[in-house]
């Protein structure tokens, strides 16, 4: 079975009531990945709105998850035909630890203009991407492969952007689907590590993520950007691109960056 | 006495209740500015939170507001001594017409590193901005002078980038502050009337605002710019700054886009 989709499972208990579990196969250190909890709460919120697709989701992280169980409290702040808006309180040991709030809808069913600025990145040497030590559990579940012009900070050259551009997929072979980007967008190291090395703690105040497509089976192709980093806070950009050129997800988030303290 | 400051008080009326009055001078058309609620919610918040600045606040527009009174009901989610979450329902006739998620801190206790990818972009010919025809409520509150060569759309010429580059400040002379900036995060026309001409709808879903800073007097300066439109759901992220070249906030609405619509 999918770790993803085992490690997202929830079952309901009461009105309004869902429980889940947090599994340690997603932590960074010992504190579970901020992206993986938003994709529980996805998986949550598209049981309780009747609508399959995350449009929008932010999600505000307000005290350290803990490993174990959790109970996702739904309130419903809007039902539509087209999209439905609610929020769902993340609790555990009767604190809660992150309040998420989406609207959702049903992509296949959306319909208008397009029109793009840019076009998915093009790899010029995609063989040539880098692979990073495996010391975190998240980098069992992920395979992050790194644009070696953007990754010079691997190799201690810190004269770069902090910007990443970094092919991945789950190593267990799940396909991606809009539920799992809430995870791909926040399971990269943080930019800043390519600016000022890999070093420093940058907990994520709040994440907000706009899906727009359903990925195709393959690998996502993720770029990631922090343009403004301001006594110490930072947003940091994502656009996140499907094996078949198409833009699935941009996100942003904003983060703090304490860089004396170790990472781990 | 300021339009701005008169048109977002509150009064406390109850435990976790505030009251405010949605005014007719913030009117696109027959609808309340989207980013003047925000402003009377990050009002409400800063009583509530007990912090001056919002670091990040989210809406979700679910239901089109009124004009006349609103009921502001608060959701304390975490109090902290650097930072304090809280929701905030805007409730007109018993139906919630917005739900605002934020983070409240202080800017001036905030410490850390700064650095830039690109400075306060550089005017050349800020006397050849543009101004428009005012014909909404709205333009009688707040000036806004367009840069002409990402303006060509005013002169039927939609052969640029969904781009607007906005000198803009309010007409009674109140200075900008960290409450008027979501705002200022919303009160210009829909990007994509660049690419596509001065027609359609462009309803706001959710607007996130990141303050990064407290302006300075002075006139603001904003870049708003929108690089995917897809099947209708599109993106607009924004940069604010301050007369002093400062980065003041950023910002990012998803909104979907109804271009067979007239604007009025």
């Amino acid at each position: 079975m999918s770790e993803f989709w085992q490690d997202t499972s929830i079952e309901k208990i009461g009105d309004n009531l869902w429980r889940g579990q947090v599994s340690e196969r997603w932590n960074v250190g010992t504190v579970p990945n901020g992206g993986y909890l938003m994709a529980i709460a996805a998986r949550t919120l598209r049981e309780a709105l009747h609508h399959d697709d995350p449009l929008t989701i932010t999600g505000h992280f307000v005290d350290r998850a803990l490993n174990g169980p959790v109970d996702l409290q739904f309130e419903q702040i809007r039902l539509g035909k087209s999209v439905s808006t609610g929020a769902l309180r993340f609790v555990q040991d009767g604190v809660e630890r992150a309040r998420f709030t989406a609207t959702f809808g049903d992509l296949d069913k959306t319909e208008g203009e397009s029109w793009m600025l840019e076009p998915k990145p093009v790899l010029e040497n995609p063989q040539a991407f880098l692979k990073t030590p495996r010391f975190l559990a998240i980098h069992d579940r992920v395979e992050m492969l790194f644009d070696p012009d953007k990754a010079r900070w691997m190799k201690a050259d810190f004269s770069g952007k902090p910007e990443h551009l970094i092919r991945y997929r789950f190593r267990d072979g799940t396909e991606p689907d809009v539920l799992s980007l809430p995870f791909f967008a926040d399971c990269v190291p943080p930019t800043v590590f390519a600016k000022f090395g890999p070093m420093g703690w940058v907990p994520t105040l709040e994440l907000t993520l706009h899906v727009r497509a359903k990925p195709a089976p393959g690998e996502l192709l993720g770029r990631f950007l922090t343009r403004y980093l301001i006594n110490g806070l930072m947003e940091e950009d994502g656009e996140i691109w499907d094996s078949e050129g198409k833009l699935v997800a941009i996100c942003r988030q904003l983060a703090r960056y304490r860089a004396s303290t170790s990472f781990l």
